[in-house]
């Protein structure tokens, strides 16, 4: 699937500081970046990272002088998703798994899985396939954390939401993955942009590592599975905010798009039922 | 400095499952394995991982049936510290710093670095040599937070260190490491064993990133700084257990020991106005 | 300094096949790609890979009929480069280079400097200065071996030209890597665009190991030294190939184009008693 | 299968100098290193690095002053290896293989495939699975290539023995390595210790990737095939040397042993018409 998409961020630097954003379509065996462009404007020359497990583009560039910055970015993007049917998945033993998968078991920042072991036991303990076990979680989520715009905030964690049950994209995502890491199924923190969200933003949903593959889930069901193009993956919205800024600069304005760049798409979501999970390599 | 370190730990197996160890001496240019042996009695053949970034060395084995397992390692290490002058230290740049040493910029699960900024930045933010704003924090968390056994648990965060007062080594370092990061210099959690601490156990204390060395700092000033031999680093102890255990495993006893293997020591403390920094590489 | 780059080349497919090409500019700490355009006509999904090491970006694609297929990349790309002053340098002894530089000192199937080093040593280990040696025998190289298009072929190697004293910017740095390596210089090969080249063509020179910094050298003396958009580096041509072609593929035709996208450029050689070396990072 | 293996040389320095020494046994999923012990005399500190693919342990250290120096290593390895069925395996497409695998498929130093490509593709072009393939390969090299110690050097290539016929283990490696390459089958240099070698020394052989695997090829048979504890793999010798001596340094005696340390062993050799292809992990 092609889709074009587009940010433009705004910036008011107040005082020399540096910005790290985390915009770029990631290049991945499944997804391709056909073209792209980044500008900013005035010009100023920026650099990209990446981290050494590949799992993320930075854009790092210094402000030197008072000013207002704004960023574009626009890619035409090519990516295939993967189904694999789980009807018959076996939880993977610890003893198994790739020593680079470990550390989606620790709990982080925003995902206390330690805190939230005994609950993610108790309510899912009892199923024995681990795929039902993470469709379960996502749909309890689901029906029991309401969406609601401005309830939570950057400090707000999974313990909290687990607790006041409302929140946004990233606060279902985060209670998503301390779940399952709470069940010791290694769960990462996914962003993107994504196809028909409205109002048109960054989107947050999670990955669980099944089989021996990363599996999406997105509790808020707000876009299709597959409509999807990966930014990065980290342990939760610690790792992976769309901007980090160190210095005396404000945000001011955002956009986002994400359109179709063929004439159909068919929208995968996981049904009651069934056992097909979605991968984007 | 050589030194021979020993640790014998003992678990009950109820049930089939796995344990992960951190405790065999870091392999770095600095500190070198002479000789060591790791034996799991009975006999079960175990696998040692090794994280991307090689700031690790994890034992892997999975235990199939019910038994009590007894863990021994004993390694003669040869370790060598470096002293840096940091009198005339400038922070160093956002933009400047390497990608790999980003992530310890973060707020992570004991470290909520996010909540501590304000204070980080009431307290020691008008100080400008960032070695000694690392001085100061470690001096401020040695004479107002109590070393207190039993007080603190495993989900004791820097957050609730920093409101109550007291906790061990764990703490201490925690507080450190998030206070640090507050002022945004980046900072990592790390264990090892420890010369002349009494009561013998492992060790925790935390590094400064200053000045492109990865500079170690401990609250606690239970041990000199130069008696250490590396475990592990990581973000925080989420990252860098001891032990690791999943399945229905009871830790039982514990011995740790690491006796000089040289005829004597010169310890090194930071003083009042010095600016050494040690590091180990 | 910012460039346009550009190449076309097309292929005839006769039998399904995979293409690897590795014409993208490299992104770097001092290589920014701003925007870039690839496309392959018909259209065909391909994936971007990259070393662990980062030192390339290699396009990889599957032909699945038979057809012609013609690829075509753009990018604007701002790059700088460094000057250090290597009057007083010394040699870096083998104990203190970096593991990962350490492979660079090994002969590989183009630059058998297990062959050349009596050579190496007999004419140059006289000299004491690493960056004088390898400015001495890049000049030697310019002054002794003839540029001539059609004298060496895909499996002329070092060892060959230094007999033959012909060949082209492939075999000039093949040259050089090995004499470098017979010194106890690490030394690898460089490909890239390059400014005023004529005619235009991707162009090959190489980088020595000096004092902790890649330096460029070229023997050729085609271009000027901060002309050149970095696309790969690796041990020989065996592992920078412009493109490998597994099947029964062939090459037709081929463009290729690099404009300077700013109004001047102060073209930088290395003269005659000066100690600056360029560095690409 | 667990193993003590054991190796002592010794140097003369007649000037100061660095020796990167490659004697150590790897640390892999399936190849436990239960205690080893290394020490140098006089005692020197050394330093231990790994590649970034872990494919290797280096031990360097520097001589400062004129001595003889005596390394002594010794080690209780418990190994495992893997049986796989390739009766119908199927060639894996270039476009298939991890990109840390296609450097594999380049010719190297002592391995030209692209001059031996065509030789391999009349001699063995005609089977279709993979494994028999480099199965047939082994084969002919066995019974036409005469093991002849002090016939070749250390510049005898994979060219040089197809066209002589004669070699030691590491040039048998080489030319098995060669032809694989020249069908498209990725292949790499493995040294280790080796169970019931006569005389006892250091053994080469490689590895051909079939299916996912690396699978062993030994076409000596002068040991076991699940004999072998493995200490590096690489591209080929001039990556894999026991020892990379820079300075005025002189080998003078070694000495080799590898002992079982269980009661028996069931030697595994690949048979006329089997298809269980032997990996170390």
């Amino acid at each position: 699937m092609k889709f074009n998409v587009f940010t433009q961020m705004e910036y008011v630097v107040w005082a020399p500081g540096t910005l790290i954003l985390s915009i770029h379509a990631l290049r991945t065996p499944n997804q391709t970046v056909i073209s792209e462009e980044f500008s900013i404007e005035p010009y100023i020359k920026f650099e990209e990272l990446q981290s050494a497990e590949g799992e993320n583009r930075l854009i790092r560039f210094e402000v030197q002088e008072q000013c207002t910055v704004k960023v574009t970015y626009n890619a035409l993007v090519d990516n295939c998703v993967e189904l694999t049917n789980y009807e018959h998945q076996e939880i993977t033993l610890v003893s198994q798994l790739p020593v680079s998968v470990l550390p989606y078991l620790n709990p982080s920042r925003y995902c206390q899985s330690d805190k939230l072991s005994s609950h993610a036991h108790n309510m899912f303990g009892h199923i024995t396939n681990p795929f039902e076990q993470v469709v379960a979680l996502t749909n309890w989520i689901h029906y029991n954390v309401q969406y609601l715009s401005g309830f939570s905030n950057a400090e707000t964690s999974a313990f909290n939401t687990f607790e006041e049950r409302a929140g946004v994209c990233r606060d279902f995502a985060h209670l998503g993955i301390a779940l399952c890491r709470g069940l010791t199924i290694p769960a990462r923190y996914f962003t993107g942009y994504a196809y028909q969200l409205n109002p048109p933003d960054f989107h947050a949903c999670f990955e669980a590592y099944i089989g021996g593959k990363w599996i999406l889930f997105d509790a808020t069901r707000l876009v299709p599975l597959n409509g999807l193009i990966k930014i990065a993956t980290g342990r939760d919205a610690a790792d992976n905010a769309i901007a980090n800024i160190f210095g005396n600069i404000n945000f001011t304005t955002m956009q986002v798009s994400c359109e179709l760049a063929e004439n159909s798409i068919e929208p995968i979501y996981y049904n009651e039922g069934e056992h097909s999970g979605l991968s984007y390599l």
